[in-house]
This record gives C-alpha cells, sequence and structure tokens, in this order.
C-alpha cells in the first residue's frame, strides 16, 4: 500500500490493521465486510488521487459517511479501501443571498441544521437518523418527516462536486436555481448509493426558517378511518409539514418505552400533524384541518398547543423503532406506496402478520405513502429468522409493487433490499442502470454489488 | 420505406413527400433541416417499433412536440424520421387521491392547466409558451414565471414512460411520493432534450388549486435598487409566487406594444410580484413586502387589488418577446446565474449594449436569477448580424459562468446554445454526459449533435 500512504502521508488517517468492526458494516452490525485499509480522507484531490490508483489498481473503494445506513450500503463486501469521509465535516460558505450553505459531506445532519437556524435559515430535510451525514442523505436521497410539505433531499442539492470512479473530479450544478442546460448530472447522483462517485461537497438550498410551529394528534376509531382521512387532509389546502399514522397498538408500544401517555387510549389510530409557517397561516390550517377531522369520522382533535406536550408526543412516534429494539432484533422497511393504498398495503401486512405469526409493526410517513415496517425476529434462531424474515419480505415486496410501490421510500437498497428491488424491478430499467454504471465506473471499483448492480465479476 | 409503413398502416400518418417547413424547424424557423418522413404516432408500441428500426437501419430521429421550442432542438438536422407527437393528446388518467394527472405527452400546457383546475387541482409550472406541449416541457425542464414558489417541471413529474432508441419501452417513476430505489432514471430522462429517449406518457404531480391570489408592482428608482430588493424579498418568509424585474425603459417597449400604460413612469425599475394561497396567508405576504419594499428603498407600492388591472400589468411583461419581435428579429437568450448577481449580469450586459451597438433587452424572473434577454437584430444584413450576434453571445455566456452561472434556464441548448454550452462547461462535464448518451444510444440515432452531444460521426 506504499501508494496509498504517497497519497496520503498522514499515517494516522490510513488504518491497515485491527480496523474497527463499525467500519466494516452499517448501523444494524449484522452484515460484515472486510478491507486492507480504511482511509479517513481530508480532500477531493485525496479521494482522486485515491479512486485513480484504486482503479489503476482495481482495489474495490466503499465510501462512508457515519455508517449510519440501515441497508449495508457502507458494508465493504469486496474488500478493499473504505473511504470514511468523517474528517470532510466543515460548513464552507454560508451565502445569506443565495440562501444556500457549502459543505463537506461528511458533516452531521443535527449539525448542519443547528447550524444554518442559528442563522435564521432552514434545512427542511429531515431524516429520524440525524447523526447521519449530509453525503450520506444524498447518497440515499433521504427524505423524513418534513417530506410532505418540504420534499426530500434531492429537493435542497443545489450543486454536487464528486470524484469519479477514474479519479476526475466533477462538479455538477451550483448556486443557481433552473437549470436546462444539458444532462442532470446532480440528479443522476443524488440517491446513487456511492456506486458512480464519492461526493467531496455539497451546495445545498435553504429556505427562511418557519416563524411558528403548531402539532396536532388525531384519534380515530380504527386504522382505516385515520389512514383514508389523509387523503381529505391533503387535499384541504392545508399544507401540513408532517403527517404521521400511528396504529393504537403500535403507540402502546412507544408509550411503554418512552412512558408518555397518548390520550383516547380507546383510539384505534391516531394521525399526528404538524404545521409550519407564519402564525396567522398556520392558525388558518389547524382551524381547517379539525373541521375536516371532525367532519369524516375522527373520534377528536387534540391541539398540542403547549410545545412540552407536543414534543412528548412526537417523542413516542420518534422513539418507536427503539420501543421495538428494546424487545427484539427487527428488520426495518421502507417500502412506499402511491398514498390512497396505504391502507390496503397495511391491511396486508397485518393479514401476512396473522399468517407467518411474524410480527410487524408499521407506522410511517402517512402523508407521502412511505410505511415504515419493523420485522420483529423475536426469539427465532438464525436458520428459522432468515427463512421467517424472506417469506415475508417475499411477500409484502410483491404486494407493494402490485399496487404501484417500490422497494424503497429513503433507506435506499444497499445490500439487505438488493434482492426484492431486483426482483420487483422491471429487467429493462436494471439493464439501463447498469449501462449508466458500466459508463461511469467500467471496472466496478464503486460499491459493487450494491443495489442495482448486477457485478460483471 | 416499407418497413415504416408495416408499423403505422395509417397512410395519412407518415408523410414522405412535401413535409410543411415548420416541421422542418422550431418557432423561431431560422434553422431548417430535412427529413425523409413526419410520423405522426399515436402509442408508445409504434415509437418502440419504429426506434428499433430505426436503431437497425441507423436513421436519425428527431421527436418533436408542438415546435414551440427556441433552440433548434426539433430540427432534423441528420435527416432521416420525425417522430411528432400532436396525436398523443390524451388525458389518459386524473387520479384525485394520490393528486396525480397521467397524460400522453402531446398535451398542451394550456388543455392541461384548463383541465386540472376545473377538477379543483393546479399544476404549477407555467412556461411563457401555453401551447407548447408537456412533452416538450419535460425534455427542456421547463420552467416559467411561478418557479420561485413552486419549482420547476422536474418538481412535478412523477413517473414517465419512455422509448429508447433500441425500443425498449421503460417506465421510470410512477404515482409515489418518494423513491431510493435504484438509480434516478426519470430525473436522468427529465431536461435531455430528446437525446436519450422518446416521451410516451407522463405521470405528473397536481396540488390543490391555490383558492386567492394578489398580484402587485413595486417602482424603484433604478435598475439595481429594483433587483437588489428581490434579495430581501426572497428572506422575508412571504414566499412569493413570481418576482419579475423589469427596467424602465423595457416596460415602455411592453406599453407601446400592448397600448397598457404602467404607473410611475419616473420609475428606473420595476418588480412585479404575485402571492398565491388562501386569503389570510396571501394578505399577510402582501403587507410583508410592502412595508419591506418601502423600507428598502422603493418609490412606490402598487397593489394591484382589481384583478382585470393586475392582468393588464402582466399583459405587458407577457408581452415583453412580442414587442420586441414587432420591431426587429431576435435571438432568445435565459441565461441563468446566482440571484445576487443578477444585477452585476445586467448591469455586464448594458455595457455590453453600449460597447457594441448591440441592442439587448433584458427581463425576467428575478426570483430566480433566470435572466431573458432579447438580442435584438436590428436592421443588420445576414453577415452582419451573424458577427455581431456571435461576438455579443460570446461575451456575455463568458460572464455568466463567471459569475457561477449557466447556459440555460428553461429553453434548453439545442443547436444555437450549444457552441456556447461546449465551451463554457467543464469539458469532463461533457465527457460524462456523452459517456451516458453512448450507453443508451450507441449508434446516436436520437437528436443527434444536439446540446451536450459530441458526434460520434
Amino acid at each position: 500500500m506504499d501508494w496509498l500512504h504517497e497519497i496520503i502521508d498522514d499515517k494516522s488517517r490510513v488504518i491497515t490493521e485491527n480496523i474497527e468492526e463499525k467500519y466494516l458494516s452499517d448501523t444494524l452490525g449484522r452484515l460484515k465486510g472486510n478491507a486492507s485499509a480504511l482511509v479517513f480522507v481530508k480532500s477531493a484531490e485525496e479521494v482522486s488521487g485515491i479512486l485513480k490508483a484504486a482503479s489503476e489498481r482495481h482495489i474495490p473503494v466503499t465510501p462512508r459517511g457515519a455508517g449510519t445506513n440501515l441497508v449495508g450500503s457502507t458494508v465493504p463486501e469486496d474488500g478493499g479501501l473504505i473511504l470514511d469521509f468523517s474528517l470532510m465535516n466543515r460548513v464552507l460558505e454560508l451565502d445569506e443571498q443565495t440562501m444556500t450553505v457549502t459543505v463537506e459531506p461528511g458533516i452531521l445532519l443535527q449539525e448542519l441544521q443547528n447550524f444554518v437556524e442559528s442563522k435564521g435559515l432552514f434545512y427542511p430535510p429531515d431524516p429520524g437518523e440525524k447523526l447521519s451525514t449530509i453525503g450520506g442523505n444524498i447518497s440515499t436521497n433521504a427524505g423524513g418527516m418534513r417530506a410532505v410539505k418540504y420534499g426530500v433531499t434531492r429537493d435542497y442539492v443545489r450543486g454536487l462536486e464528486v470524484v469519479l470512479a477514474n479519479g476526475e473530479i466533477i462538479t455538477a450544478g451550483g448556486k443557481n436555481v433552473k437549470d436546462a442546460s444539458g444532462l442532470s448530472l446532480k440528479n443522476l447522483f443524488i440517491g446513487s448509493e456511492g456506486t458512480l462517485c464519492a461526493i467531496t461537497k455539497c451546495v445545498l438550498k435553504l429556505i427562511p426558517k418557519p416563524e411558528f410551529s403548531k402539532s396536532a394528534l388525531i384519534a380515530y376509531p380504527d386504522l382505516d378511518s385515520g389512514i383514508s382521512s389523509v387523503l381529505s387532509i391533503l387535499r384541504a389546502n392545508a399544507n401540513p409539514t408532517a403527517v404521521e399514522f400511528i396504529a393504537r397498538d403500535v403507540a402502546k408500544l412507544g408509550e411503554d418505552f418512552s412512558g408518555v401517555k397518548y390520550p383516547r387510549p380507546d383510539a384505534g389510530s391516531y394521525i399526528l400533524l404538524t404545521f409550519d409557517g407564519r402564525r396567522s397561516e398556520v392558525e388558518d390550517s389547524v382551524n381547517r384541518i379539525r373541521e375536516l377531522a371532525l367532519d369524516t369520522g375522527a373520534m377528536e382533535y387534540i391541539p398540542l398547543d403547549d410545545p412540552d406536550y407536543a414534543a412528548d408526543i412526537w417523542k413516542v412516534r420518534g422513539a418507536l423503532v427503539k420501543a421495538v429494539e428494546a424487545t427484539s432484533e427487527q428488520e426495518p422497511v421502507d417500502i412506499v406506496v402511491p398514498i390512497n393504498k396505504t391502507a390496503e398495503f397495511i391491511r396486508f401486512v397485518n393479514s401476512v402478520e396473522k399468517e407467518t405469526g411474524v410480527r410487524m409493526v408499521s407506522f410511517g410517513h402517512a402523508g407521502d405513502g412511505n410505511v415504515h415496517l419493523c420485522v420483529v425476529r423475536g426469539k427465532r434462531g438464525d436458520e428459522e429468522w432468515k427463512n421467517a424474515l424472506h417469506g415475508v419480505m417475499t411477500k409484502i415486496y410483491g404486494k407493494a409493487y402490485e399496487l404501484g410501490g417500490i422497494t424503497s421510500g429513503e433507506h435506499g437498497i444497499g445490500i439487505s433490499k438488493r434482492e426484492y428491488f431486483l426482483r420487483e424491478t422491471h429487467s429493462e430499467n436494471i439493464a439501463v442502470m447498469n449501462r449508466i454504471k458500466d459508463a461511469l465506473d467500467p471496472l466496478h471499483i464503486l460499491n459493487d454489488k450494491k443495489s442495482y448492480i448486477v457485478s460483471k465479476g
């Protein structure tokens, strides 16, 4: 690895022995790879030098942010190098005039959000994992709670600097708002899960910080009536920021974990909403949705005007995955279906649960059809769990696609959703994606055999 | 052409003789190509059959919507076939639950807007040319007046069905709101100017129709103060739908053409704004911007509360290109710069105007840095005009890129902006775009030598 030390002469940034286990996996830690070196890069030039050399030597490279991903995207399956971007975590420029911030990819979402909010600005994408990096968020086109109103990470990436597999440094996009100038490489790179390039700089769109926000919890007699009401809420010109659904039994799980009780325990389901904007706008929205909810079968509209109470109620929602994990290992699923198919999809999940005995806790982003499922292992042994999981995954992905849905709304495909993604996606689409991979990374150096990639090796 | 008649047995849809001139050009009619056949396609299957056969026979194909483009994208430079989509103009499905409409690509923007608004829904992208097709809008990622608040065409394309050069029919995206499932082919196809595929079906995102809207005209003493105020307007949490700037002398041109007089003829420039949404929201925004404008050097804030009066004022803005064209041939330019560089860019344009004597009328979308210029031919002869135009174009594109800008915000590159685009764009970016072209259309059948394509032939 002399070539590597020539590119990076700081030995503390090149680890070749006793690489910590966490670097060989993702946040779930179940899949493990191996690597000949873990490199903490500090600049695009270093990344360029490494990728060029790796290409020449046919050495696999796995880019890595904070390693919080849930699908194995950061697992170095083929060995080779891990490029860790955690030292590239600076804010390079806050441009208040164009309302953009330019950052290195290793900055944590939480740090970015805090920084821009301290300046009266706002970065809307809000995936649950605040300790993820922006580079990682872009690589999976991360979504989160506020996507209903504000859109996803893609909508806030104005420009990227990336390094291609051959070491070329490319700038795609910039501070401009509109772009009709050639192919949108930026949009091709967003969501590519480290398979086409390594991100080295990000220009992000900001908006003025909303002045006011208010949450509300609506109790419904059953799951169907709750989810169905979402369609009319979205049609009501009330522009909610977040629209989450939680079945009562799932809320109970969160209550037991977090110690906070939801009102109306006699409900079958809840819709949890936030509105933000100017005060007049928010008040108008709240009034509108209160009336609408009560007109369309809600048991009760519970305003969460006290910020502490609202925070508590949201805490239960935010802790649902951890609440499940406190009881058992779980496999996270983030299927998306068209919003009017959410209820049907969840009914199907519930029927599979009954049929197979495999517990699946469902909740999620009702406003955009992004259903989070925790498939619960329980006390199953390795082989039994593997088979049970595979059985239910096959069924639920099949159903999702039958309903016009897709594999992932925000986690990406990585390794663990790959089998289902490849099975359900038209082979022509997979072939086109692979033609693009072959065109940009002909030796398949970057994050090979992940997501859509049908390896040549 | 027996093979063509075998695919399309309706002879009235295959024109091989006396092809009307308009089909050989774009809306400006200055560039002319030639074609061995003009084909009015009716289905994806027909398009697939034709492209497959054309690939096998190495016959160039130029897709065409309404032919309203301004940069020669629909000019069949290499001969071959023109695929006209005007007969594929149906609404296939209005899905009120998912708030999507599925249309064929040949539907006119105006028809689509009227249709969805009659259902209480809204398609926000609003390029000036309402007689353009949706397929064309998607192919150039068209923008328009409302992009400040609502974004551009890209933001409203949920799904596409396209046919690749080899005849494969691909569905990319669908009715789902989020997507982190493999490479975003949809986003690669959007804005690709017919170079990667022919669009045969479009699933578009709709939103609830805004309930109320209000416009205002703000008069400023000079151009700089007008444009500079836009930055504070955008920071004010007032969420304007449209923010246009018009220098006084340009407004005068529009007045003379349309017969409508603007107030405050002593102004140096105007900012023309629209707000939409719920009434309370709009009123709040209007009040906020009125105060802000008067605090930051405006001469007068003129509310346009009477809808007829507002329409008249907007009519002048909308007629500016025609007002120029009534006096002379003009070359339209739609450069984008970062919004805080707009004033500097326009000052530069004005200095080039003085230096060269070539009149350039500038106005446009101040809210997103998208500057429209009409470069005016005047009485110049062909050769003189060619040289004069080339001289100023070279200067202004050079300056735009120096300021971090790009060639086109909504018109695309086509033929007429290609020289400047290729010169100013990093060669690595052009190379990557061409690698993608080669991967998807190895024989360069589709709209070759347009935009970014460095032809192999």
